[in-house]
């Protein structure tokens, strides 16, 4: 039998990042058009294009059952409109593939939704180690005023769905009011 | 349909322990008895049964395929013989599930090996994401002064197999010679 042979990746906890990643992934706003619910602030922020995350990528381990892979996210500091940087967010393709956050660096919520549309917020802090349980959609979130970084764990054939994501929104954002995160209805939710 | 609630568990980074964690286990000499290469200096240990290390088990999730597990394990400083302290060491029941590694406090090695007897060591240190892939027996080590602790993730239907390896040991061990960590042939392996 071929054995896979172990390896070790570098993090860096400081910053949050993996220097000897195999993949950096890099998002700006016009990545994420569409996300934003101040459409018209999103617009005005874009010919500047401003970077939002990085996710560096510790393997491409085959997406078959038993594999992991494992990442850090690196959300940078700002607001679109009062809302703050954040990922994508996704789905897994195949649903019932959980996920493990553990925070570095930084405070971040992390904010999950069912195919149905209820909503749970998790705050991240470094050491918060946030379960995604199987089937939500999941988005994390840069509530601080320096970087927010963590740590990912997935199973390899998780997947991603983005679709139904850009499709509907989450139905709860999160937005600075009065120099503090405040998770208020999306007013762009399309259920 | 029911959805899982999400949840935080936080870990503490300082001591690599987990607070809240839904179940702690200890591990004893008498627990790891006939492990160590040096029988009668394990023998002479045996009655003050020294604690080697304990597991903080973050969650007890279904063990069904596309959950996840997560823990952090203590290993304290100490020798048996000269033969550091460790774990038992397993094969997943479940061969083909992997398993992450994280290292958060001290220095410590990791030792792999295949059902076939081939060693593969990967030293963790704070930062060190080291992947155990499908099939490879585990242990962790304690090479240095003060405790070892690292972060773990796993499939949650991974399984234990601890009888294989307490049937053939390890065919490598860790001792310390002239105050540094060795990798030398374990006499007492039973191929």
């Amino acid at each position: 039998m071929d054995y896979m042979t172990p390896f070790t990746r570098r993090v860096n906890f400081d910053e949050g990042t993996i220097p000897d990643a195999v993949a950096v992934q890099e998002r700006r706003l016009a990545d994420l058009q569409g996300m934003f619910a101040d459409a018209a602030a999103e617009a005005a922020l874009l010919p500047t294009n401003p970077l939002i995350y990085r996710v560096y990528e510790a393997t491409q381990n085959p997406a078959i059952p038993g594999q992991l892979r494992y990442s850090t996210t690196v959300i940078y500091p700002g607001t679109v409109g009062g809302e703050y940087f954040m990922t994508k967010g996704h789905y897994h393709a195949q649903g019932d593939r959980a996920e493990l956050y553990l925070g570095l660096v930084g405070e971040g919520y992390l904010i999950l939704q069912t195919p149905e549309g209820e909503i749970n917020v998790q705050r991240m802090t470094p050491g918060a180690a946030a379960y995604v349980p199987p089937y939500w959609g999941h988005r994390t979130i840069n509530v601080g005023k320096g970087n927010f970084a963590f740590f990912a764990c997935y199973p390899a054939d998780a997947g991603y769905d983005y679709g139904s994501i850009a499709q509907t929104g989450f139905a709860s954002i999160v937005v600075e009011r009065d120099g503090q995160p405040q998770v208020v209805s999306n007013p762009r939710f399309r259920k």
